[in-house]
């Protein structure tokens, strides 16, 4: 049945999410212009790397950048090094965060490192979480936005308040910045601004930039110092990174300046999923360039219904459809390149076709 | 000093070592006739990363083979698993091996697993040393070949008698074989004969092969489950691999064959060293495409040697120098494409060049 939706998605002539196929003419593209006699960056050294690391650390306003394969390989190596620092092997971090839900425990089972989760799944994390936390630990991390409920923001009020907590009370504050770009348009702030209240700074490549894979983490000099050596015992100090530097590069000059663009996208599209019939969206309105859209039915009428708007409209709603329990469900939406090539009036239309069908199918 | 070294080597008209420059051609050429519709691998699944791990499983003649971002990556958590099987977080290993000095103590940091080492700096490991260990290990690697002593091999036989040692002991036997078909000429063997005799295989994509980076790492199918989930936790399961999966193949299939003709040059490369006043390899005759030479001269004086024969016959002897001590040194040499670029008369004239500076430099 997922098939069946997948599929549907693929026949639609537009697509509502995403920049497009995750393919290998993404990487041609970005390698089409780039010089076939620039050298090879070297086990984390040369022009390639260095230049790319030097213009993150510099958009990001700290000292020093590094880049990684992967932001878990970046993540457990800042938590790791913090909290060497304190010499105390627990950090605290939401309920949801990707190192609790997606990483298989790396951070444990690598590291032993306790956690301490604060806040609850279906709130981002407060400053009155954070003074309240019984445990004592060397950092915190803050995930913006925090993905798993559909990407909610604290207030920008409630970031400085938790960075001046962190900084009085010895705490480190770490920034899974994975989508740091996507909420910068809400906050009306700079990424330099957004990571002064932080002591590290992780950030992808491959959400709203749109590149092939790879991550920065960025800091003080002897924090990134530190990082290059964790980098090199998980062996993510590739002989080669370039396939993905030159990517992140690509995409991040193409479409860091498009986030606006995506977050009043985001903004309209989910207010057409909030008119039709029985259908919702967290956040109502969004605070990046994602959300989730949430059906109190069945995961599999949801996707009869879906499938049926996207084979008459020729709009392609969504690839992909979870239950959050037998009789209710949700997808994510990231929006990004792809809905600004759609004519308004077919989405209008695809959004009208949603709503009959909701009414039909499930009336009040 | 050695920044004239590698320059002499970049100006001359032809090079003895490697396939070629690390460039980001050597990606352009790998990607030129792949069809960019092909879609990207997603978390370790799809065609593209799949049919690369059944096409290696079946060349190393294991049940499965799983693509790692890292050789440094895959080889810690080979020894993880093993060490978990036992119960006994012990290893044994060379004195040199890649684990215990290029790693930054990744093996012991992340994993607390402590290591036995055997023979010594001058040798390869044989029978004797592991039956004669004193220490309970869970599992012993061998590197084939030995890269920091020349890259020297234990008879095939001793191989067959470690393997057949540690089944009947219970040790499991990983094999390094990061230059694993660099020395199947010699052995006369294929790649599954030899890793038969092993437990789980790692293999490189960017040594005598001229991949851009990447490994397999290969066994049996309960090893290899295992190993997917240790490379969650380091983060070494990127959302995309294939710009190292596609190029890897790529070379694979273009440089695999070649093996033999690489042995066979770096034997006649070796015979010209040899052949130069002061000047030994090691080994003497190589057993794979690869050797070091000797110099019993300071660093410094064998510098100005090399620059000035390069120099005076555009044929790029090596870009790299090590000390030894103060008054001895070396450099590793590895055959790739570009020795049989080389008209014969060229080389020829080089060693004559390099012996008689030898003889002036350094009568005896």
């Amino acid at each position: 049945m997922n098939n069946a939706l997948q599929e549907a998605f693929d026949q639609s002539k537009y697509k509502l999410t995403g920049h497009g196929r995750r393919n290998i003419q993404v990487l041609k593209d970005a390698f089409e212009d780039v010089d076939g006699q620039l050298d090879s960056d070297l086990y984390g050294e040369g022009k390639v790397i260095e230049d790319f690391q030097d213009k993150m650390a510099a958009f990001l306003g700290k000292e020093r950048a590094v880049f990684f394969p992967s932001g878990t390989m970046a993540q457990q190596i800042a938590l790791r090094i913090w909290c060497d620092e304190k010499g105390l092997p627990k950090v605290a971090y939401h309920p949801l965060s990707h190192l609790e839900i997606h990483e298989e425990d790396g951070l444990k089972e690598l590291h032993n490192i306790k956690t301490t989760l604060i806040a609850d799944e279906t709130r981002v994390i407060e400053l009155e979480d954070v003074v309240s936390m019984e445990d004592s630990v060397a950092c915190l991390l803050l995930e913006l936005p925090q993905r798993e409920i559909g990407g909610q923001l604290p207030s920008y009020e409630t970031l400085e308040g938790i960075s001046k907590y962190c900084r009085n009370n010895g705490i480190r504050l770490h920034l899974d910045g994975a989508r740091l770009l996507e909420v910068l348009p809400y906050y009306e702030k700079t990424a330099s601004e957004v990571c002064e209240l932080f002591d590290s700074v992780y950030l992808s490549f491959y959400k709203g930039i749109g590149g092939i894979a790879g991550a920065i983490l960025a800091g003080g000099e002897e924090f990134v110092t530190k990082s290059k050596v964790w980098k090199r015992r998980y062996g993510g100090d590739l002989i080669s990174l370039y396939p993905y530097i030159v990517s992140a590069d690509h995409y991040f000059n193409q479409k860091s300046n498009k986030m606006p663009l995506y977050y009043e996208n985001a903004k309209e599209l989910a207010d057409f999923y909030n008119s039709c019939h029985s259908v919702s969206t967290l956040p109502k309105i969004p605070v990046s360039n994602m959300f989730h859209v949430h059906f109190p039915q069945p995961k599999e009428e949801i996707e009869t219904v879906l499938i049926e708007v996207m084979g008459k409209t020729g709009v392609g709603l969504i690839n992909h459809l979870r239950a959050t329990g037998e009789s209710s469900c949700y997808f994510e939406v990231s929006v990004g390149d792809r809905y600004g090539e759609i004519p308004i009036e077919a989405v209008k239309h695809a959004f009208i076709q949603l709503d009959e069908c909701m009414r039909n199918k499930f009336p009040s």
